[in-house]
């Protein structure tokens, strides 16, 4: 493309470095931009070079926070002795979403994958160890995503977590709820048959 | 959503603003941007508030240009007797990228839309009259989109540059260049038919 402008084509050439956005888009959202009050604009930019230079992230759980620790880790009001394992921040705001869970966080930061080089030095995993030894976590629920790196995580994440005595769980994988029996796939349809709940023993 | 920052919140809140882009996108973009060094949401500001600010119009043609007058109203090569008619600095764009005019552009800056109150006065056409009054124009071409909006502009404009007694004419409609005839719309079939090109008088 030729750009009439090089201040456009600098616009467009920033906002297309975002993930899922082309230099079709970018544009699209750069000539938007023009047609709206310059305030538009000048708040975008501060509110991502603010939340860029700004942000900080908790000491505890690695979570996104203002402070040094999350609000979630300072609330009284969770359950200080369990900690949900995460791949990243979107996952605690999913959970946080369900209101179905008390406990603390400890957020990875990535899972593990052979391909990409990360390893389990590159997650947060001594922080997590570090906390459990403390003593006062009574179970740690696994909830990475059901893809092989996923899973990979978790099984050596159960395992090492293993030598600490804790108890270990990982969110349950089977149908999705509305889901209909006959259109999911055979390998969720498998393990749901496999984990099944046993209503007897409720 | 319950963001464990305000930072995170207020990012998130301005990202959404743009137009297609929904809270749960603005969320990702975000976290990646924060995933990246910091030069990179630097960058993005910069070019986004520089744009914004700098950026000018072409006093001939309403196109985007960082100069008094752009640089298609500027060059030599440009065959200054022919004026385009678009909408919006996109679609300079796209005819430019198709290699196959060497006129120059006129933007209107939208369409005759009664419903969005966007009249003719609203839209750069007093500008365009100014030009064909000096006389050196030959021929405007419509190049609007072939939407009822589109349509309405162009039949205005047609009738309103008859006036000046320049030649008008409008880019051709007709079915798509690797489009199959049955998979063609009606309406733009029927066209199709009566605009037909003669071969026996090329």
């Amino acid at each position: 493309m030729n750009f009439p402008s090089k201040l456009i084509e600098d616009a467009v050439t920033e906002i297309s470095r975002l993930p899922g956005i082309g230099k079709k888009t970018a544009l699209r959202l750069a000539l938007h931009l023009l047609k709206q009050n310059e305030a538009v604009t000048e708040a975008l930019s501060l509110a991502l070079t603010r939340m860029r230079e700004e942000v900080r992230y908790c000491k505890n759980c690695h979570n996104i926070s203002d402070a040094e620790e999350c609000s979630i880790c300072l609330s009284h009001r969770r359950d200080k002795s369990t900690i949900c394992v995460v791949e990243d921040i979107r996952d605690v705001l999913a959970i946080e979403n369900t209101n179905q869970y008390q406990g603390l966080y400890h957020v990875l930061g990535g899972v593990i994958s052979p391909i990409q080089g990360i390893g389990p030095e590159e997650l947060n995993f001594a922080s997590l160890l570090e906390r459990v030894s403390k003593g006062e976590v009574a179970e740690i629920i696994l909830a990475l995503s059901a893809t092989m790196e996923g899973d990979t995580t978790s099984f050596y994440l159960s395992k090492r977590l293993k030598e600490t005595g804790v108890k270990v769980s990982t969110i349950a994988r089977g149908i999705p709820v509305g889901g209909e029996l006959e259109f999911t796939d055979e390998v969720t349809l498998g393990r749901s048959i496999l984990t099944r709940i046993n209503y007897s023993q409720e």
